[in-house]
């Protein structure tokens, strides 16, 4: 079943270079272990709440797959000071598409 | 261009069905306005960190779209007592399918 692996930052602006350089590589690992299935790094625009500089939205096939990439590997959210991240794994429990409302397959 | 509000929510366990009654109106709401592309509700599985028991990832057309749906209009999040929201608007910095790396378009 896949799972979504959706990470908020707090970023302080002085970090925000070395955050970045150090997400891409994160990314690097993750883009080619088996199970990968997509990431996309929202940054705020500051037109509503700013709390969270960027958020990470990325698909897994399976919350094993999500483990065995995380294995003896430390995720850039963990390593630069000064960012703090919320790491939660969820299952998505409603999708709506334009005129129409269901509930998760 | 395609904006993305990323509301993570902190519910109180008693508040659960409430918030999710009250967000299924205000989706209601949103899922007939022009330029709503889709939202997918997300559900914390407990598997890691669990500061957010909801996130809300929802796609529009443009800011103006997103916008003028809000007018006259109070979402979910801050209609129920007991629940925190973190309505942030967000534009895709970077995406990451399997085996590649590419900027945002």
């Amino acid at each position: 079943m896949t799972i979504t692996l959706i990470n908020s930052f707090i970023v302080a602006p002085d970090k925000e270079e070395e955050f970045l350089r150090t997400w891409r590589s994160t990314i690097d690992h993750y883009a080619t272990a088996p199970g990968f299935l997509q990431t996309r790094l929202h940054r705020n625009t500051g037109l509503k709440d700013t709390t969270f500089r960027y958020v990470n939205v990325a698909l897994w096939e399976s919350i094993d797959a999500y483990h065995a990439a995380l294995r003896d590997f430390i995720p850039a959210g963990q390593r630069v000071p000064g960012v703090t991240a919320h790491p939660g794994l969820f299952e998505v429990c409603v999708e709506v598409n334009p005129g129409q409302q269901q509930s998760a397959p």
